[in-house]
């Protein structure tokens, strides 16, 4: 009934000094399936859920490779974090062609934050909608970056985005001190649970999920499904999965309040399938 | 009477973190006549509905080629698709003619995915209002995707767009293990099979699809009315018709269901004639 | 009462996919004076009716002549047909100069269907108000295409658009199978009598039609108004009409029932001249 | 109460098929006084009635020159009239710098209204507010055209716009079978009696028109004061003026009807002067 | 109540065939103090009333010269006045810079007209809010013009513009028949009459008008205070006012009717002052 | 409850012919703290008042140096104003450097209205919300102008602007004729006294006003705040105060009715702070 | 209710002469963290609250060094902040590099609020949602500066910024009188004990705050955690903070009522995150 008029136009200041435009492009990250990332001193785990159409498809790529030392995992509008993954994959290569040395993995992030920056101050363009995990090592470390919509970003330790990433943040907080010394194994490891907390109560295999992993003499490589399905057999992690997903049942519940500040006016969602992201 | 005002611009989101442009957009390719594809290691075959105006036009074209290893099937506004499709037929003749080899299928999807999303991202654009599933034959094997107005883009078994396509999906899915390993004999038998679940009971006759195949060392060709026709005579494809019609007695309801989340306030659509698809 | 709001932007969709303003721009076709097209394997014929402002004014030209093989009859807005028509020509002298060869029929037909799909997802523009008839003649034989508003467009054997055009499809749709091995005369015999079954009683003389034939050996050209008058008077066409006219007494309701899916809230038409098209 | 959505914005169709914003400002060519032109096989004459501010000031000029063998006159904003009456006279400079020939009449005509076709197609521009009666002479005879804010354009044998044009016209349709073979004198003498037709009464005097005149051998000429006077006193047409004007009693009651289809809600127009043309 | 949908946007014609807009900006010129000019065959006389905002400040001046055979006086938005009048003055040395002769009257004032016009074309500007009386002097003798805020402009041999000059006109329109033939002096006795008639019964001083001369002989200029008073000494003009003020009483109630066809409904102009020009 | 349509759009105008965007930008000057100007024949002197934010910052300038010859006060948004000085700078450099001679003030100051009326027609601007007194010395003496948002000027004798400026006003009027062979240090005095009454019974210091000269033979330079309080305790200015105030009790009143002729209906103005003006 | 239509376009003036879409820009400073500065003779100190988004990742970087004698802390739009301060870095670079010689503070911060000034003008823009401290050292001694998004300035002894900055300035404006001659140490301890008075009863740790020091003789650099917890636990800063939270009890809701001038009507805010600044 009450028509909130600050919040169609990205470049108009609500009376309390927020851009509703660019918070509703943050829900469009809340939205996408989960992604997660966690990093010790030498290796930087990125991990997603896959989520298929339908049986016919393979699933939408979701993690990319930018560098050898840099990849990348999204939550949000697909088509947004494709078209920036390339931006990354042509600033890596133009750096090295011109410097013969990697891009610093902070710098990177800069500029594309900065890329997102100028989408929130141009009254023809909008947000991008989509939250990127960026995953780097160079001279100073492995690093874990979170950017986000509105031009931000974060440095992390392990962090969680997308639908239901709550339960595997309770998860990354409870486990992070340990992450810094942790070993190659241990991070993938923890990768996996944490994606597990997000699924509800279903069964995590390797077919619904995928895992990259970044590190000191390893290059980044999205590890094939069954070098993942061995991780999750080898952990015994589907197996604890029935009685998790009790201890978790509540967690549906917060779930379903998280979905956005307000319920939209338009046509109700298909339950089965977000709109433009899988 | 409630107003969305969210869902007029295609760079507005709405408070839910969802671009309703781009979802009406999508609307615009299940409003379209069916079109199917599914794909062997070595063949992919399209095929897709023919409606026609009247009796004195030939029917609409809705598959393309667009190299000899590339061809399209459209569905939805079919003067974006004709647009889209001589973009592709252009990007290859340039690749060609740069590289001396043919262009990378995935490669062309994702050009085409980055066209589409441009028109997700700027106040005075629209998205394009179709679907096309590319088939492609490359040093990678056989492919099938579809690109969707969203930008998005995915890789398919088999799958199926347009109006009334959830009855073909449902036969792709029943059958699609075996697709793999199948032969260029059966992948158009299934083809037609699928096509014919589109139709609500009107008999297959090769003047209602077009139907196109791509193989190892077979050019993408659109085949012609003759060889549909014998083709679907020798699978006896049309004689199981009106059975099959009567199974499906229950899919129109489910049919004029999906038309779209909501009904649009507008002028009401004649029934005899989609109005910008064919 | 209830507004749409998504029909007055050529770059909106509805929720149902449909993009209503280039709708309403193909109502600006049927509410032009009708025009006609139909073709043998080596003729094309056009005709359409004239309607003049006032006795002291010659009528509108509706049918132009694009080059030596290729004629256009437009329904609609006729600034914008004229516009389209001059746009065919300098294609035409522009590809024979370069080439040394005339321009095919069919590449300029996507052509023009082209520069009207830019004109439907600009907001800053408008989409054509017109219908095209194009009849061409080149290796490939004789052709009747229908360019759309929508950037949409059909390969005919015959076609009738405008104001009444129903009637002559009709008559068309019933007479077509023999068009293809049809002579010069018939042709012309035909379209003439296509032409009447859209005067609603009104007798059919060569003031209030213009005909035009393009074929093997033959510049397109349009017939002078004596050889017009000749032809109905040779086919006794005129002299049939009134019982004609009688048996079409239903079809002007039928006519007025036409005009547009939804009657607008402006000033009413005047009922004797089409604001901007005669 | 009821608004009109579909006319405010010139690229906005109604649902009927119709640009409404074309259409009002073919109404400001009616608002604008009255003027007429009519053509035998060697002349045309335009005439166009005056109408001054105060007794202060001279009236504004109406009929312009464009060439020797061109000339215009003008109904509507008169504005927007000098400046296409301008760009007439360097088209036409133009022309016959570059080819040393007079530039024939029909091929300017067109390019007045394509340049009018323009302002209907672009929405931060506005269709000119005014009607050209454009006479010409070159070596395809003697032409009168009329020039619509639509961007279209028709040939008349004779025509009258503007305030009160249709007595005018209904003159000139009881006389016009004889202008064709018309000498010089009898044209002038039906010009200045049409011209009689929209005055409502007022004696025709030399001081309230202008009259032109172009033929074979004879420049475009706009005939000086006197010698108009000396006309309308040979022909006797000040004095039969009040009995016609008695027949006229009528008219006016229709004239007022004409202003347009619908009445602005706007302030009301000052009675003794149209706002922005006399 | 009635909101008007046509008047707030230059390039929206209203149904009846008007631009609001451009009616509304010639209000402006009705807000302006006044100013009178009138010719005789040699000379030509412009004169203005003179607001101070205060008695602090010098008056704004509102009469400028373009060169030494041009000149001007504004009434209404003084900024738009000053820029056009610097557009004039640039022009006429332009003019003579390039051809050695001074610029002709009536095409400067084309041009000035032409530069309006475009001002009632464009969406993203706005109608200039000034009129403008030029006098001028070339070959073809002298001159007065009024140049409109619609792009129109109209030769006078006296005109009066801005508030309360319909009472100058009232004078102008008595006695303008002797004007043609009248000597230097008793122009500027009637201009100083013609002033005075706009006072309203305020006492006519130098210091209250501004009194400009040009003719044959003589080039432009403003006249200085002393003059202006010499002459209303000599004239008698200020003994005569009171009575003649008397006599204007019921002036004021048509002036208060007089200032727009619609009260603004928005804040109330203060009384003193009017807002953007004095 | 009844909203103006007319004053949201610089570049619309009202039907009484008003710019209600530039009126109320006009309203901003008055909301700054005041500015006064006053001059002799061979002195200038600008003052202001100093508001301070809090205890802990220097109190905005408002009183910029141009060059040697020329100085500004300004009233109104400081961010505006301090562009356009700077503006005013880099003209005065400009001019000495090509021609080496100081830029005439008259000129600087058409200059800086020309850019300031360039704001008030076009729809992607504003206008400025600054006024400024420029006072400046060349050959043809000591000049004060009042330069305004709207692109008007006007020179003055003496002027005071923004907040309460109404009695400084009063002051300067009651004393002006006094000021044009005034000693430098009587322009002084009469500045602070002005200054003071602006002040509503607060107590004159130093610290809250900084005071300007500029004269024959004495660059324009900002006093330093010692000079000023002796200047002060001198005039024995701030002793007479408390009187003072009591006299000028109503004005507040007075004061209270000027902001502004219609309240916001925004959220309320904080009481202590003018929010973008100290 | 009322809906305030001058509030939602940049280049839009209220009636009362205020421009609501920049203060609002004003209110989203107030919604950052708090930032704090201030300066003696010879040294600045800025610090601000680390607020951050989990345990999992490092807090967002709000202080920032743009050149050896420049630094700068932000409050707001983190992302906003972050593009302007390395627009800082590259001016002090192109400087250094053109003239060998450091950026003169002033300079940099009048380029600073000209930048943001123009985004204040621009329709398809919006003001900067930052304020940014700005701390320099140049021949003109120490200097601390507070830039805000009207484009605006203001130079300060010590200032404080952000949510729940009252309290700081409380401390700030008690003790300011000594900054002057403060040693370094002491304005350490000053800045700490301001920091911690922003906190409401949260305890001061190092990981809660960034300290950042500039001086004679020292170049700007952000202290280590380590460093800055030995000046709280030397300062005995921490321990002193429960009963000074008692005694800030009523601060909060004093702070509650400080976010802004009107609720947005919008979705509430979430209690515990700052939408777009942490």
């Amino acid at each position: 009934m009450f028509r909130n008029q600050y919040d169609t136009d990205v470049t108009t200041w609500s009376p309390a000094g927020r851009l509703f435009q660019v918070e509703y492009a943050m829900e469009a990250v809340k939205q996408g399936s989960a992604a997660i990332g966690l990093r010790s001193k030498t290796h930087v785990v990125l991990a997603c859920v896959n989520k298929s159409n339908s049986e016919l498809s393979s699933h939408q790529k979701k993690i990319f490779k930018a560098d050898d030392h840099i990849g990348v995992a999204i939550a949000g509008l697909t088509a947004d974090g494709r078209v920036l993954s390339r931006y990354m994959r042509s600033e890596c290569i133009n750096y090295s062609y011109s410097y013969e040395s990697p891009l610093p993995v902070g710098r990177l992030v800069v500029q594309l934050a900065d890329k997102a920056q100028v989408c929130t101050q141009r009254s023809w363009k909008r947000p991008y909608g989509v939250g990127l995990l960026v995953a780097g090592l160079d001279e100073s470390g492995a690093h874990l970056y979170y950017n986000c919509p509105s031009g931000n970003y974060f440095e992390y330790q392990a962090f969680a985005i997308g639908s239901r990433s709550q339960a595997a943040k309770t998860y990354l907080e409870r486990k992070f001190e340990s992450f810094s010394s942790s070993s190659r194994e241990n991070l993938l490891k923890d990768a996996l649970f944490a994606i597990r907390e997000t699924l509800q109560g279903e069964r995590l295999t390797s077919s619904i999920c995928t895992v990259a992993v970044l590190g000191v003499g390893e290059a980044f490589q999205i590890l094939d499904q069954k070098t993942v399905q061995a991780l999750i057999d080898a952990f015994e992690i589907a197996g604890e999965e029935a009685p998790a997903a009790e201890g978790d049942a509540p967690a549906p519940d917060l779930g379903a309040a998280e979905p956005g500040p307000a319920a939209d006016q338009g046509p109700p969602a298909q339950p089965d399938i977000a709109p433009m992201d899988i």
